[in-house]
């Protein structure tokens, strides 16, 4: 193992693509810092978009990472039950600096049990699924506890991100990386959260919702189970 | 040509990969949109990071675009040169609905003479380049000028996709995505501009840019003395 700072960010199919690519353009600026792609096989994985992401390493071969990273989407329903995910997940977490995730990638960090008893965030419509795997749900765009850092929906993972740089090496280090990427947001609409959005699309949004969600019921449930015999 | 709306993202070697996955992100998310990655090939193209971005059409088989948008990064220096490119653009400006960019992909557009007398946004260090092309730098996130709408640096795509969303179907749709995308943002630090940031990073990061002006200042004195001969 280098001196060099490991940083690996899981891939998987169905990945929601910027809850990847966030934090990997701010990881990818720390100096020193390797930044790893990391899944099963060496082969183009289809995300939420038609973009698809090439891994750079696979489980077999990853070397011990100093931070491992879970991103979330719908392809997160499959990973909370998929063993090979969690073996990997859970050897890496025993030696990890940070253990990590964006959105509903906590969901895959509470399945492997690396949640049991920590604070998390993760999407809001996901909120109730963290619970099964004995993690307590808090509604923080990045929430810190111990050595799980982790961050709310899809855009919290450039937050979660340099809050993340600025533990791992120093504030000033994140403020510059900030700089670079020009991050001084400036919504051009307020519905960015349930508090804030408009009454009639967050109606919208929880018809949506409810299409998917018995699907997610479903797959935590098995999870849980499965963590918990 | 089918009913449904047709936006393209180019591609092209050392694009900043976030100044094209959060518009990605967002605009595949409009009902009904069709998202198109371009580039000369469909071959694999290296990002700014360890990320490969697959392309899903050539600039010979890409239908009519209802947007056209040009990502930054340090590969738009040589974008600025590529009369492939160029013409892609051009031929593509001829009867798209908005002919857009973020970051430095704004000098790309300048490039292909798509800025003439335009106000146009770039990333904050690339100001100057804009001049050259006959456009008027300005300093806002998202700049709209007719139909040209150019985004800020790098994380900006996030606010210029939002709005161009809004402009296409409506704010509905683009507050739905913002829910969805939970776009609340909540900097860790206050950095992100050049206005805000303190000034020992600024000055570091202007050292850092120091280096690598010159060979863009040379790039795009080329490409201007070619769009005016």
């Amino acid at each position: 193992m280098s001196a060099s700072l490991q940083i690996g960010l899981l891939v998987f199919p169905k990945v929601t693509q910027l809850d990847l690519t966030g934090p990997l353009q701010v990881f990818s600026s720390v100096p020193g810092a390797k930044v790893h792609l990391i899944w099963k096989r060496i082969e183009p994985v289809p995300s939420d978009s038609v973009l698809t992401l090439t891994p750079t390493v696979t489980f077999a071969d990853c070397p011990q990472l100093d931070v491992i990273c879970v991103p979330g989407g719908a392809g997160s329903d499959d990973m909370v039950n998929d063993e090979e995910m969690l073996d990997f997940l859970r050897r890496q977490a025993k030696a990890a600096k940070y253990i990590t995730s964006v959105c509903t990638g906590s969901l895959v960090l509470g399945a492997a049990g690396l949640l049991r008893g920590y604070r998390a965030a993760t999407h809001w419509t996901a909120m109730e699924f963290l619970e099964p795997f004995g993690a307590t749900p808090t509604k923080t765009r990045v929430c810190i506890d111990r050595n799980r850092v982790t961050g709310g929906g899809v855009t919290a993972g450039i937050d979660f991100a340099l809050t993340l740089v600025s533990l791992l090496v120093d504030r000033q280090t994140a403020e510059a990386i900030q700089l670079r990427l020009e991050y001084n947001p400036a919504p051009p609409f307020n519905a960015g959260s349930p508090d804030a959005a408009p009454p009639e699309i967050l109606a919208v949004m929880k018809e949506r919702i409810a299409v998917t969600q018995p699907r997610r019921s479903e797959a935590i449930r098995r999870a849980a189970a499965r963590l918990t015999s």
